[in-house]
């Protein structure tokens, strides 16, 4: 985590949920290896959802007990998320490291998603947060629709920072905000965690952006001069959430990546392991996916550019 | 020009120049005219350079002549691109409102594109410039490649600053600086706007954005923060540059315009005719252009979204 900044691919969990055409459970895991290689550093491996609802996700358990039960080229922490208490039992069962577990800020959405007001599922969140750091979990929770809504369009900042007070309050410090809809602009993300950092300097800030406006790096940008760590991305840029009207995919991870690098960060990871990989993935799908890099290549620099320490 | 922020569409220029599909002059003026009545600022209506070299732009001077005949829609001001004393001549002959003209900070690409070295073109540029002070028409400067070449990779920042020096001490306030292989981070973009309001704090800043590597919006808020005015953007994301190795589009006039109207800032201009326009070229060039909001459609709000003055 050289730089102050996290990576956390969420490629096999965001970028795979609405894919139709249904993955292996071998090829995800030809796919997680090269991820752990890569030099990133925490990996999601899928959800505990219902399989009739996602069926791309039913072998979530089965991709942690791999992981679980042979020894990880690399010490990457695996991450899953959970929507409700029957999830968060799998997980603990399955081996699970981290837990990702969110309420959106939307009225609209919260039902939609969970079928619950957003007061129920921030104490739903709340009591599973708790079970899951007595079981001496790392836990990250969130805010979905943080930055607006694919239903109910502008969410009230102060509907966010309800929410988060109360993660706060609980003591859970490593909070998230997700732009499920893709409707952030990079002022909103420096207003949103600007304040969020007034509540409670110690607090560790993470980031969930969809590109489907455009915005996604300049957003992560934004986010990274506001003083977050943690930013949630998707090889080839694949994702979206099936539960909301239009649905971008995640901000692209070796897109991320090549940005970073150019700015002297994060030159520990490996970019051309993280562009092959988006070829591979491209290939599978028979069709040319989102991110930018894996196409026009990276930039060689003929001669060495300045590093820069943030 | 409210809210500060200066839009100045080049997408008949940078964007159709390395077309190869020859378009007439009654569709660039047809294309021009939805783009005068959106409300954009400034229209730079072609580059005068030798007909054989780029055969599109062969028509600039009728453009010119066009637009000078009539009575505009609205008052915008309409731009040229000079690359040399003849091309000034052509464009003080048809109308040109404003003279954009500059110089590669890369001793490489100054070359190929002009046969000179860096100071053998700046002292040629600063002789244009005043002869056409001297027309009492207004100037852009520039300098080109002022975030690394695609033939010599990193630029070094003094190499652009020498450039800008020259221009100051001649009383040329009007600078931009153009990211012609796209390699610009929003970082970088930070130090070189900051670097050149140290050295006068009237300047006025201009930015040229292309998209190569996805950042061009990102660039654009970076630039915004630091107190850049000036925009070139291309509508569609048309574009880019014939002399560089790798050439993506400039950055898209409608997701530029989205994004400021997202922030509260420019909701005078039309981004529905933009999109009309964007919808007609990508039909024109029966293919889809690099633009993002013109194939998802902009971000309905249902319900009103709070104004901020920046």
């Amino acid at each position: 985590m050289a730089n102050g900044i996290i990576m956390h691919e969420v490629g096999l969990r965001d970028g795979l949920q609405m894919e139709k055409q249904v993955v292996s459970t071998a090829q995800k895991i030809a796919w997680a290896e090269p991820l752990i290689d890569s030099g990133i550093d925490i990996l999601q491996l899928g959800s505990f959802v219902h399989p009739e609802k996602i069926p791309q996700m039913a072998d979530t358990d089965d991709l942690f007990r791999h992981f679980k039960s042979i020894q990880k080229t690399r010490p990457v922490v695996v991450s899953g998320l959970v929507l409700n208490e029957k999830g968060l039992e799998r997980g603990l069962a399955c081996g699970v490291e981290m837990f990702c577990m969110g309420v959106s800020a939307s009225e609209t959405h919260s039902r939609k998603n969970t079928g619950m007001s957003v007061s129920e599922a921030t104490d739903r969140i709340l009591r599973m947060a708790r079970a899951a750091l007595e079981a001496k979990k790392k836990i990250q929770v969130s805010v979905q629709s943080a930055f607006g809504c694919g239903y109910e369009g502008h969410v009230p900042q102060e509907e966010v920072m309800k929410i988060v007070r109360r993660y706060l309050e609980e003591g859970l410090k490593n909070i998230s905000l997700a732009d499920t809809a893709g409707r952030a602009t990079p002022d909103q993300v420096e207003r949103m965690y600007g304040t969020i950092r007034t509540m409670d300097p110690d607090v560790e800030l993470s980031c969930h952006f969809h590109n489907t406006y455009g915005l996604a790096l300049a957003n992560c940008y934004a986010a990274m001069k506001t003083g977050v760590k943690s930013f949630e991305s998707s090889v080839a840029g694949l994702g979206g959430c099936p539960f909301t009207k239009i649905a971008g995919g995640n901000v692209c991870t070796e897109d991320l990546v090549h940005m970073w690098q150019r700015m002297g960060l994060r030159r520990d990871i490996s970019l051309e392991k993280l562009i092959d990989l988006a070829c591979d993935m491209s290939k599978f799908f028979g069709r040319e996916l989102p991110g930018t890099i894996y196409r026009t290549g990276p930039i060689h620099e003929p001669g060495p550019i300045p590093l820069k320490d943030w």
